[in-house]
């Protein structure tokens, strides 16, 4: 590791990504201008400061349109983001456009919008404004804050981050007896992880499959109807095709012998019993997440549900979308 | 949603744990006393504040034992730590002991000790030293600094955390015709998002199980034997039953005849054409794990599998464990 001279020659891009290597959460600060409008900007340079005065700080660049009217103001606003606030981050980082057109503000304790959904909010009046180079540091007396559970947005290497809890060290011994043959994985194979955590959670979801006579093969013919209308046998097949349980012809007379399904012009479609069957099905499912998220917290749930994202979108065989993005 | 006044109750652990909600990096920040002892503190008040000239701020408490010292030497590294230095943090978090003992230290461009194995680290000179409550805000010029592309260390919410970049936005309408019935799901339904995960990871391993002539019923039957020697049939049965496939007597009197397993006094184990087999598919199972870590990357891989742990502890449903922990 060689250590770069900062002067005379620093890159400003690449001191930026070595600073980028610092995570931070995202916020946006607003205040409101003389004459009331409101003013708002994406910030992750906040950071607490004090506890006893409460005081906060975040810095806001020299060149900044919105600099005068921070400076005038002395009330300002600090939310930190909820990892759903991501299209509001980007909404606030840009210039132009009315930026609270069809937010409903929440109430503060100063004139300064407060905006709904945040994962944590401090309400502030400028304390100390302190020079910063080509930026103002606002140093802010923090008047009320609030909080809520949800996992907060995050910002690192220049893209936006979830973060999840670090866990313990992990377990690479087989619990066989001494003398045995050595295991042939350890509880690190991947594979083996993804099928454990899928099959245990769904163990609470097959009873209800079995309320209703499904088989694997109609769990999943009858799911992708849940989400598409009139699916014809061959797309039907393809898009189950990666489960390995082979929907075919024989398996759709059948749902259809049942009931469950009907056959239009442009393919099948769920029957009135087919759609509650597979209702009360994704309830159980449902169920059993939300009993999972109350032991496991919002933010894991939050980054199992990325990674496993991630995870599909690696893996895709080339399916064609199920829900519009 | 409502609103703390922060005077004249402010709770100072209820304060912090909103502030908490904001993520952050983890640094170690070094300097020297007057008799050129190494000085060194665990912060995560750190963010960066100017472009040109290239400034970092970061703040330290008042009452704190090595304020004078940094308050004295006027030069400091500020070290963004990865995430293999959990260890380093906490002891550079306490007081006491030699903290730099056994480190062997790079050389910087000030007298200030340079930690090795850091994601990002920032030679600075004392610039502003601010008023900030009960805390003093250093800026300080950054004459030098380095990066080495390890994921960095977080702190979230009092815990130490990953990062995983965030997947693309979340998408919740479905891809139907304008007019069709409402999806009953969308794609942020766990069980989907677990089943599909897993199916679509298991399609690169499912030809091998085919040239072996296993169905899954098979499979999950020697999984347990790979791992396990000498199971009873109850224990099979009973190891197996969350799949939902019914591994039974009969699926294991098939497997005797293949000559994939043999019958011994305590129970089955796998004959050698059994780990064979079965050595060939966790191969497919690894290459298909491996695969997706280059597509990944190996945090996200970490993030991962730390998560599906979570998840499988969270719905185990009383299994003894397979591997010593």
């Amino acid at each position: 590791m060689t250590s770069t001279a900062a002067k005379p020659s620093l890159d400003p891009k690449d001191f930026r990504n070595a600073l980028s290597m610092f995570a931070t959460g995202v916020t946006i600060v607003t205040t409101r201008s003389g004459d009331g409008e409101p003013v708002g900007i994406t910030a992750n340079s906040f950071n607490s400061v004090s506890l006893d005065p409460p005081l906060v700080l975040w810095s806001l660049a020299k060149n900044a349109y919105s600099l005068p009217v921070f400076q005038h103001a002395k009330e300002w606003n600090v939310h930190i983001l909820s990892n759903e606030q991501e299209a509001l981050s980007n909404k606030f980082a840009k210039k132009g456009e009315d930026k609270f057109a069809q937010i409903a503000l929440d109430q503060g304790v100063t004139a300064s919008p407060l905006l709904p959904g945040c994962s944590a909010r401090f309400q502030c009046r400028t304390m100390f404004e302190y020079e910063g180079g080509d930026h103002i540091i606002f140093v802010g007396e923090v008047l009320a804050y609030d909080r809520q559970p949800t996992p907060p947005l995050l910002y690192l290497s220049g893209n936006y981050a979830l973060a999840t809890k670090k866990a313990a060290a992990i377990a690479t011994e087989a619990a066989s007896d001494a003398g045995a043959a050595p295991s042939l994985f350890s509880e690190d194979l991947l594979g083996y992880l993804l099928g454990r955590a899928h099959y245990q959670f769904m163990s609470a979801v097959r009873p209800m499959m079995h309320t209703y006579g499904l088989s694997e093969k109609d769990f999943f013919a009858l799911s992708l109807l849940s989400v598409r209308d009139q699916v014809a046998p061959e797309e039907i097949a393809q898009h189950t095709a990666y489960t390995g349980t082979g929907v075919d012809e024989a398996s759709l007379h059948s749902l259809l012998e049942r009931q469950l399904i009907a056959k239009g012009q442009q393919g099948y479609t769920l029957t009135e019993q087919g759609r509650s069957a597979m209702a009360h099905i994704i309830a159980a499912a449902k169920a059993q997440e939300e009993d999972l998220g109350e032991k496991m917290g919002a933010l894991e749930m939050a980054a199992l549900r990325n990674l496993l994202k991630h995870t599909i979108s690696q893996t895709d065989p080339g399916l064609s979308k199920l829900w519009k993005s």
